[in-house]
């Protein structure tokens, strides 16, 4: 059965995209509703990047790399690679020959519920990737896979042109069609916070803030 | 059924708990006979953070962090706060917005046995915590828990008034009545391994610093 | 029943040694043809080693590090300690002390397929390790193990003399009988993959630049 | 926020699911291009049922089961719950009480990337449930979610309405729309696979009744 | 550092202990406000056990089962054996030998956060164990350890003379002081269980028997 | 680069073999100095099975099943398949038709620290398994591996001709040149345990019957 590259898809305008990363992972989350985090092994392999951009996905043969050469071609600056195998596997399926290829696109970063190798290197370029496993061992390149269908990675749906958020919180799935409103429910939250921030620093305490003391008591929790 | 939040709890004197901190975890477990040591899974979220200070424990519920704005009112300087979710959670139930509270009060870390989020921010405050997981998908407020009662956290029983330690080598429990003990069995042993890392980095060998041959031999162990 | 110490064993070249450090993991492991790295469970202890040297192995019991004080005699430099308990266990086997004597002889790191501690100290004093967990409660000294006879570790036979690699993405195991040709191989690799990384950079694709687009098509992939 | 509660789903006719239940989850994924199995974590609490029927879908709080009281009654004659907490939970969501309740009501079994529980009960009803942990810690009800709405459970994306295969092998989603195609398509395998049987039982090759010794010739496979 | 065996504890009646096995650890643990499981890792040998005891605990050093000759002469009738290492191991500690031992004495079954071997003689004579592991490896007999004290277990404090219940749900402790609340508070759910579960038999829904309908819908919960 | 097949290998006399079986994994282990088990995630994929071979083995590309056609060839009376993947894959490789075509050549069952899939048509018929995971997801037939080169399957070296142990206790390996060795030493334990077995279920202590308690007193154990 053969594979299927989708050539076009629909981004998100940048300037959201942009802010969105501005906010990060935390934030976005929240604006969610708690939802859209990717599970929490897939960690940064160096600390410090934040990055957001449009998905572009790639269903992956377990320890096969070919299809991350096909899918170099269709990414444009913005872009943030998402790579699921359709079985588990630890194989390192990217370094920095790739990440050299994709940076010269604009392409931002990488999210793969695999392995990645060249660490190091990729810290030196500054080429972000989230990953479930670091490991040396490289793959075949025997069997085709598919770009820009509709993928599961470390147990979020991601679909084509989805916006991608990472930073050391992990990763977090935007969908498409909620982007501009989550952006603007997240700066929402982060003025709401600003604010509070300051009466924490100032010693308030949530309990007053938020108000909770009564529906606490109303619960049952008592002093002793 | 409802929850407690004990306000009064015996705390160790801070001059004993900040020796403590200064022998850190591997020698504090030592001086314990090998004990303490919290399960290696409760990692810290960035590195060179080395502190120790009095138990603050919390039950929690799972995905839910009401408890925490109630604990931070209990808090005082020189205080670690210990949570664990009565059953296992990912969610990240902290974040830079209750550091900045505890850090108000003096709180000097956080120690977790669920998920943390804002990790860049609070490296950026010096706040430190010791999580089972990073994620950024946050909790509701709907449950109570309680506060300083007898919880286990990654396998080690927690009592409030407990001293923790914790630094890259993960997080160490030293109980209350014992403080004292610890911390001059801790600097004995300093002293003592100073003197063998001195022979050590002159050459001489542990088979004979130690006086091994005789017993390794007695054992059975062959030379070829 | 007894250990073994096998005091003599034939090692690898070092001026072999250090070219197969240069070269990494990533890339000596594709040069042995996607083969000889450890599971990704062990990671270092801090970022940025990268370290070659000969491998002087240890079959230690779980939670007991004599072992290692007899080990240090056998070690010269440029070696590599490989040590492997015969069940599982994540108790803390090597600290700061263990360390410095190691450095005195010319030692270059530790792997580990179990608990390391000290782990500051470590990084401070320059002495990498590469472990499958890092925990603070330490071990006895009451059974024996052998050294230098052949173990696994985490997942790869090393028999003594082997040559270890070791950097940020792990570990790599090279044969002995096989280390030179495998430091040829590698040298024409990176030279390989100097000239595709000029490519990429200038913005040619893999597809292009390895002849992918007909294999592929006759694989069945389309393009909508 | 609140959730929603999709009352109408287009389901598969039961012909076709109880022909897919035949044929079983690993002839299922064959006929998909190895595609649909959920992770191998999700186990059947007790070994030996195979079922199929329609997918009604549940995204639920973590340790709160509150919304399944609210699904049972969108569930009719053929389907099978799947549910997914928001994030990572162990807890026992659901027992023999949820069970008599969905029996009466013709549901067929429970996939839940959660906890279970009442395990023995279960089995001695003839409920089989497919989940990522066995546990006795109950939920609370606190916390609202949604039902039949599109959610991943395990890895996979589940749609209400696509179909779902488990038994002993795990669980395999298969799409509404592919449905019929897929139970033709597994019809088809299991003849083939009928005859190749045979074959192999008479003590023929797979080398030759698939003609592969010439392409692994090819390969560079050398016998010694 | 010696360890000490603690002769004599406080028991609790058999009558109570053999009430609470008969209602399982889904129910006490239901009567405990949902505490007291153990972690999901600890699972029975053999399925179809349900036992309760008083607890006799053992801490023990990993990888050697020298104390569990120790502990065998401190059991009596109705007791359950509590058993964990000071640090993670997965050797077998315990086989069919002590079970004749333990059989002998009337003990019931043995609880381990460790390894269990001999797993099908020990399902032939009876004896259930739940443990994290099943290994074949075995342990040496080197190093000391104690007798009742308090211990933590998977995740829960075990003090000796608290009641263990174990069965396929896993395994779950009851504090001594309230051991005869719970079973009276089990005993209670028992009989509203039973009447819920002939609603629900009947067709009744927990959305109408629960009277939830209000609550969910002040929660925002819309129906489609 | 090409694989391998060894045709020719060394095997281990049956007589030696079958009366391994009977002593069974713990046995085998502890004649051999507490060795030879491998990794406790390797179980079988039903109880009950108690078997031993000699060892074939296959290193084997990840999420590839080619080499599994190879090997049959290669198998003869008396057999055990001993399966590793070159890096992690959950897939699986294995199922009813190797099955039908190992049996007819005397096969007695597989051992693949990978995935298995059709495990209740593989109980039916009596071919055991012992696998890290159990998933219905296959592989693809484009890669080749070797047959009969000496590999590394969950934790433990296996050589050609080396002798599989696996019962409901994991999967032991007994080395060729010291099967008959370790037959002996398996019978003579056994007869040993036997007269223990004896005298325990008469009610004599460990404590006793091996003489320890003077040692104990020796380590300093206290009874209080």
């Amino acid at each position: 059965m053969g594979g299927v590259v989708v050539r076009n898809i629909d981004r998100v305008d940048l300037a959201i995209v942009d802010r969105l990363a501005k906010s990060g992972v935390a934030t976005v989350s929240e604006a969610q509703a708690r939802t859209g985090c990717m599970k929490p092994y897939m960690r940064p392999i160096y600390p410090g990047a934040r990055i957001a951009g449009n998905a572009v996905t790639v269903s992956i043969p377990p320890a096969d790399n070919w299809m991350i050469h096909v899918v170099v071609e269709q990414c444009q600056e913005g872009d943030i690679l998402v790579i699921t195998p359709t079985s588990e596997s630890d194989a390192g399926y990217f370094g920095d020959l790739f990440a050299t290829a994709l940076l010269k696109r604009g392409v931002r970063g990488l999210i793969i519920e695999g392995g990645c190798r060249d660490v190091a290197d990729l810290q030196e370029m500054g080429f972000p990737v989230w990953s479930k496993y670091i490991r040396g061992t490289g793959t075949v390149k025997e069997t085709i896979g598919s770009v820009n269908i509709p993928i599961v990675c470390a147990g979020m749906a991601v679909n084509p042109g989805d916006v991608i958020v990472a930073d050391d919180d992990g990763v977090c799935v935007v969908p498409h069609a909620t982007a501009a409103a989550v952006r603007d429910d997240s700066i929402a939250r982060e003025e709401k916070e600003a604010r509070n921030r300051a009466k924490f620093a100032a010693g308030e305490l949530g309990l007053d803030v938020y108000g909770m003391r009564e529906k606490l008591k109303a619960k049952g929790l008592k002093y002793v």
